[in-house]
């Protein structure tokens, strides 16, 4: 008999119907003999109904206010879970991050979590209930309420997890499992049995929506079994765990894509220490990340900066550049933003040569260019066009053989 | 310069307009050289589909979940409304019930103040923030989320006023104040510039829906002023205040009436002690409020026992009482729901003799047989046919000459 946590997402929580369904699979788990902590997201939409809310209220709504104001919806949904299964004879308690208390720091909208006090939790737990916590939520040292991102309720998930010592920690979401790619794009696309949690890691920082990077960070960090499982049916399912040899294998174990991708190259600029500051200190002060970064060899002492940002982003990253650029003496900025990140992740990569090079003949052949690559331990990635994302999606599963189990 | 406390009910936030237009009148204040706390309600029909969740959720749901599920209502419509303050330029911040806090007892969906810590609401309106409270909720010792039920935001307004020791409350609402009667069904009834805490009090057990008992209770305790004023309009007002000579000069003050009345006769009941007891027990148990009760003189040992419920429990009572019945050996049980409760209040009545005989005279001249009365020393009370209602409430509205002012 251990601890297991069971996070559910929005889609699984969207009417009362699903909280019941969600409610059966806390009770098997309880039946089954184990403690069970169940975390929730909100209902599917109404996160977004408040943020319309917000924004009808507010042009820059006070971030304070705003983590308050969408809070709420995690709110709702535990309160009804804990009546539902009190009411199919399996006693329950919800709480909220105050009442935890999950401590976070101040950084209202993408706050992080600091403590968890598990002293509550454990008693109720003791007791045989069946506890509810909120996703998504926390409160800070003056008890103001944060939140901690979006799909932050998996980063809840995996640190309740961890602070109460779970034997696992169960996503559950509206698809059974992490694929080799993405199957509304690539048919052949196949369920994983296991993944690294670094493999995981480049996947969501890559375009897979799967799960929340932070939390496959903090659950590497604890080492928490992670499953990705289905709400709507029993099959399936990826463990995402500590690597091993069976996975060194593969090696490339997915490829993930990013259409929300634009390009900034800075053309012409004087080559002197301190000017990849004076450009990216501004965008980062705006809270604009910037994701690769490249810069052409010198010549006669100038250089081409080129780097990438999120499509949302990329209006406000121009002004800015375009403001420094005048500054630092370079010739022009250019945008791109009709671009996309395609990327082949894999534990085996470190040792196998020639995965690079088959990448970039296998996109060659199809006609697809490339324009910037960046390249982790485990990770390649692609900037193109964003016309070639699913093309290129497709050519590559084939060519690194992901249809096949090895 | 003092604190002025402003609430607002549901259908004064029921949008993103209207709470733009509350924004307004805290601001109004604020220029007029005031602190402001404003209280506010949940959006008009949040908290009823917040308690249609929680019926499809369970048949009898958790108490501390469904205090937990309809609290997220106010905290919704605070948020919003500091959000459009401090776009407004007037820095505002605001506070749950946990966060003041204001600490009640554990009954749930009906929960008592026990405290309110003042400490965070001074700080902030020292720095000249407008502080906006969630009017309806508290939390208990252990941090459980409890409500005030029904109304409660008057009485968060006004139990802040009191721990704030505010200048005035001015409760907002949809209608310019307080009325001799209902002016939906009696065109005559005509506004009233003050009425003493006890005649509001006794108006609001009897029928009038403008101000929660319980408020006007607590605001008499604490002497706080109390203004009815309309949301949508600058025009009219209702002082509820301390009594004074001037108001002793009218007989009868407001007429009100209750159609959510039932009533429940219990024949050739043995007349010995604790029958009483043994009838009224389990229906408090049940949470069921006795209104009026009556017991004839006895005859021969035996007596009939009359008296009122909510329309709404009368099927539940009428299953207690016919057990009770058969334990006590009473001949039978007698249950009619309709009827209604009509009511005269006034605290010159306490001076004026022959106030009861022309309310039974007008009614009588009608044609209205009265089946109950219950007095008070500023208010007598008759339980008629519910279909005289109108026609009772027009009349008496005549008899005692309220359509103008003394």
């Amino acid at each position: 008999m251990g601890l297991v946590v069971q996070k559910f997402g929005g889609t699984s929580v969207a009417d009362i119907a699903k909280i019941k369904n969600v409610a059966k699979k806390a009770i098997r788990e309880k039946q089954a003999g184990n403690e069970v902590l169940v975390v929730l997201s909100a209902m599917a939409g109404e996160t977004d109904r408040l943020i319309a809310l917000a924004h009808q209220a507010s042009e820059t709504p006070d971030e304070r206010e705003y983590d308050s104001l969408i809070s709420t919806g995690e709110q709702v949904t535990i309160s009804l879970l804990a009546m539902v299964l009190n009411e199919m004879g399996y006693p329950a308690r919800s709480f909220l991050g105050f009442q935890v208390k999950i401590l976070t720091d101040k950084a209202y909208k993408k706050a992080r979590i600091a403590m968890i006090d598990t002293d509550v939790i454990r008693k109720e737990l003791a007791k045989g209930k069946i506890v509810v916590v909120a996703g998504f939520q926390g409160v800070d040292e003056e008890n103001n309420i944060t939140t901690l991102g979006r799909g932050g309720s998996d980063t809840s998930a995996v640190a309740l997890a961890a602070a109460l010592n779970a034997q696992q920690c169960d996503i559950y979401t509206d698809v059974d499992g992490v694929y080799t790619t993405d199957p509304n794009i690539c048919a052949k696309a196949r369920r994983l049995d296991r993944i690294s949690y670094d493999e995981m890691l480049e996947m969501a920082m890559t375009g897979a929506k799967v799960l929340q990077p932070r939390s496959v960070e903090m659950a590497k960090k604890y080492d928490v079994p992670l499953y990705v499982k289905s709400t709507f049916s029993d099959k399936g399912g990826t463990l995402v765990t500590k690597e091993d040899k069976d996975m060194e294998k593969e090696v490339v174990s997915g490829i993930t894509y990013d259409r929300d991708q634009a390009k900034i190259t800075v053309i012409h600029v004087p080559d002197k220490p301190g000017i990849a500051a004076s450009l990216f200190t501004p965008l980062s002060e705006r809270n604009i990340s910037v994701d690769m970064i490249i810069q052409n060899a010198s010549a006669e002492g100038f250089t081409d900066l080129t780097f990438t940002v999120s499509k949302k982003d990329v209006k406000e990253a121009q002004k800015i550049v375009e403001a420094t650029a005048k500054v630092i003496n370079a010739k022009s900025v250019d945008v791109d933003d009709d671009v996309a990140k395609v990327s082949i992740i894999g534990v085996g990569m470190v040792s196998h040569s020639g995965v690079a090079a088959k990448m970039f003949k296998t996109m060659s052949d199809e006609g697809i260019n490339i324009m910037m690559i960046s390249t982790s331990e485990i990770k390649i990635s692609c900037i193109i066009k964003r016309k070639y994302t699913e093309l290129a999606v497709m050519v590559l599963h084939d060519a690194f053989g992901l249809e096949k189990k090895k």
